[in-house]
């Protein structure tokens, strides 16, 4: 059992970063006080995100931090997929003046964060009822600015959280919609991975092709914009898009949950919650289940959405647990 | 340690049954019999199969046996996923008076097998040389009838082999020859999965779309002799279709080993020997490194071929060890 501290809790995705302290007791974060979020484009790097938070705080902050990240964790320099940071964890450790710095993939921080979830931060989509199996694979799927992806493998006796990078394999079309879809992103980008469709600019190439083969321009502005006009279903075809989103998104957790055998699969990322009464009324649950015959075997797991506020912040802080 | 023993192991696909004496010594597989091959299509069932082997083997038989066969290990009744087996094993275990009879996926087996096979085993295709890494995930991809997928997680403690059905996640295109591939699976088949083009099977549809795209004819004839004619580097087109059929694998594997993390890929399957100097001439690396900005963690991945005859044999085996 370790020691009852506070640290600092972090998620640093492409679009925001997050912080907040942590109160750690007998091993399980027991509580997550308030979150600054601050704009990556905003900021020069960490060192300035963490100053914000500093004074926002407005006392001094704990030396020793926990923070989930959007990138692969190795070497000596983390480079954000999807942002301009790039973070050197040892310089950046003392130039902070803390005694601990951890960080982990955000997506292995979700996983890391399914031991401190209660079962009111979730809510159910498909498959059987009932909490998640205590034993075998529990496969996530994040999108948000990118696809995030990670497994849990829960044995009697430990929990694994394997980090991947399974957001870039490649984008797999089951209709004649998808097809031209891939066409178009295939001529922008070459090779189509699937974070290209399923993530939150995804709905953006999504809206593109329905416009297109109505004759109509795309819609123009921020994929905010765009999102919150298929949420509020103002939009005929942004509200399409989202559909097709889910539908989209449907087939490639499937794909996940075949790909690692897995025996439940939990959805979050930062979309998520706002897609809650969405989510079910899209392809998703058809196109999860639509596995020729896998189609009995994809109807025993159970998908559930995360809906905890930030997942990456309790993951990151039940690391120093 | 478990005791000397002898079992009989089998090994169980879609186009053939495979069983031999396995000897286990200190928890080890130290001997595989001779192995006797049996044509699925040309026997009713698991319990004609044993009668067989009993007769050829000439002596009764050890009264244990572990069995790798083609399809989910789970429920009463096993389906073999491409043939017309059905196996009930509590049924099966009193018919043939046997005190034990496992039965495993056969992927698994392929998994299981990692930990009895030597260096000799194995031929190097891409990444870094040298022994797989002693810790991490290493994926499994092993084209044959069907398309086996697996994971094997080792940890400084433990090994996990999971099993999956990754072969039936769908199948992305990544040019315009597959896009026409796709095109005419998806017409036969509705959806179409990875493992419609990378098995067996698959390289009979990458000859037909390649022979529509020329105005001739497909090979007629069984695909055995398809790739017979491919391999042996006496027809134009067939040679094309395994040149393709390497590139689809190359691109699928690389897609399993973003979705697991994977620190090392294992490629494993009937046809595998029979490829070792083609595969490096297909598009098989150029595919599975070409991932994107991802390409630098692809080449770290070390990809082997497993040149063993029957390491789902020997898996089988290893499990009973």
């Amino acid at each position: 059992m370790t020691a009852n501290k506070e640290i600092v809790a972090g998620d640093i995705g492409g679009t925001n970063a997050r912080f907040c302290l942590a109160r750690i007791e007998q091993g399980r974060v027991v509580a997550l006080g308030e979150t600054v979020q601050i704009q990556t484009r905003d900021v020069g790097g960490f060192a300035e995100a963490w100053s914000i938070f500093a004074r926002e705080t407005g006392r001094p902050l704990p030396r020793e931090a926990a923070i989930a990240i959007a990138c692969p964790v190795q070497g000596e320099v983390l480079k954000l997929t999807n942002t301009h940071w790039s973070i050197r964890p040892a310089a950046l450790k003392a130039k902070l003046g803390l005694e601990r710095l951890d960080f982990i993939n955000d997506f292995g921080a979700v996983g890391h964060s399914l031991s401190q979830l209660q079962e009111p931060d979730y809510v159910h989509l498909a498959g059987p009822p009932g909490p998640l199996p205590a034993q075998g694979i529990i496969t996530i799927v994040g999108p948000g600015t990118g696809l995030g992806v990670a497994q849990v493998l829960r044995t009697a006796t430990h929990t694994h959280v394997l980090e991947c990078e399974g957001g870039h394999i490649s984008f797999a079309p089951l209709d004649e919609f998808e097809d031209e879809l891939l066409a178009r992103l295939r001529a922008r980008h070459g090779r189509v991975s699937a974070e290209r469709v399923v993530s939150g600019p995804g709905l953006r190439a999504i809206d593109e092709t329905l416009a297109a083969a109505r004759n109509l321009p795309a819609h123009p502005g921020p994929d905010a914009a765009l999102w919150q006009s298929g949420i509020d279903g103002v939009d005929e075809i942004a509200m399409e898009a989202i559909s097709r989103f889910g539908a989209a998104l449907g087939a490639v957790a499937g794909d996940y949950a075949l790909a690692h055998g897995a025996s439940a699969v939990v959805i979050a990322g930062g979309i998520i919650p706002r897609l809650l009464h969405i989510l079910p009324r899209t392809g998703f649950v058809h196109r999860f289940l639509d596995k020729g015959r896998f189609q009995p075997l994809m109807a025993r797991i159970p998908v559930k959405l995360i809906v905890h506020a930030c997942p990456g912040l309790l993951g990151a802080a039940s690391t120093a647990a």
